[in-house]
């Protein structure tokens, strides 16, 4: 009855942990949800005077907050106008839109490995094949394995800043390098920015797409970690030959965005996003450091990691191998949401990890979850 | 380098028209709007009580909408309960949506000729092959052509209710027959409803989904012909056994719908949606009455018509052979933007027609806007 990408549906197993995580007195470390206190609200002086929301609106977005978002691209290095930008119903809008622009069965994605779950999910969905990449927590991908990946990819999907779930944050000159490849390749490159702005220990270097020469290319941010994910507000911007066809696809997919959260979001941008972020900043690198201390403390020997300079994770790699999906089981008895490091990998992984958000617990809610994982693992 | 559906990606016809038909001083027939007076403004107070409404929420919707939802599905003869219920970014979402879960290369769709123009762009994108099955705008579909399309159908696409762009709204009996012809084929019926509330001369007979004894159905509705558009929110409530695969389907679009529209939407209907439409009823009706008089005097001899007992559209038909394309461009030139018919069939119409929206322009533009594009008929 159904169409055959519907076995290709993955199975709910995060959906599962996450319906978990949110019971009441689980400590969550499995999400990527901002912190309550770093959510942007509104002034409702601010909603009151929005009354140009009510109609249909267009399907690239309000043309004022695209005429913002083209200028905070260009502020990153990537030269665009506001025609290249489409508001996005949040970033996963975006890999939806990209999966039906370039993705049928059989084509050829280059993801990271580690990857982020839910663009691997969608792209699994229109029938992609993986070529993976290991990601080293340290030095990142392989040029040589990146190379010899891409001269038989159709579309590449990088999350450079910040990544999900390694934390790892290519440096410029492996961007250079990367984009140089694309550009020789000439592939699309679809890079995911979400966590750009959370930088604890200094901004991260510009996007790739920034420096390509030639190969066409999607870049994609969003609103949901530095204001409000209940928004659902994101953007692409895009090399002009693939617009119209993202376009064409937005509408089909649902017209357009909200424009309620268009017109918060652009009052916001103008009244001084990087001001609220700066101030949300001390908060996560506070959740970040204790965090760093538990894992030291309670698992220190049992495990390795590094200190993420951006975003909302740690990835925590066992020495020896591990159950981890017993080990998650286990620990949602004991109140702790954990997430497996294998889900994030488009094949069985080397190494037993763990994916562990420290954005949406308190110090001391991350302190009495660490010890309770500890007492599970001794 | 794109995917091979990219190709069936349908011309921008109509958006260009509708980009036309926003301009300035331009009097549009061409578009589904709303009027403006008609559109849901909240009030300032209930906005400023959202404080619940920045973090992520679940795919599903709010709990409190889907119980709501649910219980007006239920007052309309379908037995649910809202955990078949799906809130949606518009009922667009639902469309694409429905496509993934149906439709791939090859599958067959039965749709009306005409029929919904965004749906079967979103169907065709997936790859459908179609059966369409006339509808006469008196009569409405042939019992026998209905069911020899279904016998080959792998989905059922209809829109019963005051139908985009017939006007036609099936009666009771010929509901029953159809869910009867339905069952007796297993095919899975795709009910879409987003104007059953603009109901001018009447209620509208129950939906046909809720007459259904075994087959597999999805009945979706909208909040932009009744509140507002902008908001970007509808709904689908589906047989149980799909409601697990469309729920995977829009965490992977979406993740979910934007929380500020649910609540706001949520206080709508506790606080009187079918108020707020008794309200603007009169303003549609008097609207429609004025494009009726308005065809009479100027197009009379020219062309068919029935008036519609709800929705937003007059579907006319030409007496002659007519070339509406050359029509619709020269109406342009004189400031009327009109929708050409054989945008809304799948094959070569038999017939010249136009679809005229009467929602969106008061009666002294309907009137100037008829009179135009007389002096071009003649």
């Amino acid at each position: 009855m159904f169409a055959k990408r519907i076995e290709r549906l993955t199975s709910s197993l995060v959906r599962d942990i996450l319906a978990a995580a949110s019971r009441p007195g689980v400590i969550s470390f499995a999400g990527g949800l901002p912190a309550e206190e770093a959510l942007y609200r509104p002034d409702p002086a601010q909603l009151q005077s929005l009354q140009h929301c009510w109609q249909y609106g267009q399907t690239e977005g309000e043309p004022q907050l695209r005429e913002a978002i083209a200028a905070e691209a260009r502020a990153l290095g990537i030269a665009c106008d506001a025609s290249q930008v489409l508001v996005l119903s949040g970033s996963q809008q975006g890999i939806d839109l990209v999966s039906k622009l370039f993705i049928e069965e059989g084509t050829r994605v280059l993801v990271e490995a580690p990857a982020y779950l839910a663009a691997v999910q969608s792209f699994r969905l229109f029938g992609a094949d993986f070529l993976p990449v290991t990601v080293d927590p340290v030095t990142g991908p392989d040029a040589q394995s990146f190379k010899s990946a891409l001269d038989s990819a159709q579309l590449a999907y990088l999350t450079p800043t910040f990544q999900n779930p390694s934390g790892y944050c290519y440096p410029a000159e492996q961007r250079e390098h990367i984009a140089a490849a694309v550009d020789a390749a000439g592939v699309p490159l679809f890079e995911d920015d979400p966590y750009r702005e959370l930088a604890f220990d200094g901004a991260a270097p510009q996007p790739i797409v920034g420096r390509l020469k030639n190969a066409p290319w999607v870049y994609q941010g969003s609103f949901s970690k530095t204001l409000a994910p209940g928004l659902r507000l994101g953007f692409l911007v895009a090399h002009p030959a693939l617009v119209p066809h993202l376009t064409r696809l937005k509408q089909a997919a649902d017209l357009h965005s909200n424009r309620l959260s268009q017109h918060l979001i652009l009052q916001a941008l103008q009244n001084g996003l990087h001001e609220h972020v700066a101030q949300i900043l001390p908060v996560y690198r506070e959740r970040r450091d204790a965090m760093a201390d538990a894992l030291t403390r309670h698992l220190g020997d049992l495990v390795s990691w590094q200190k993420p300079v951006g975003g909302l994770f740690f990835w925590v790699r066992f020495k020896q191998a591990v159950d981890t999906h017993a080990l998650m089981r286990r620990a949602l008895e004991a109140g702790v949401a954990i997430m497996p490091g294998d889900a994030f990998y488009t094949t069985t992984p080397e190494h037993s990890c763990l994916r562990l958000n420290f954005s949406h617990s308190s110090p001391a809610e991350i302190e009495e979850g660490m010890a309770r994982l500890a007492s599970l693992l001794r």
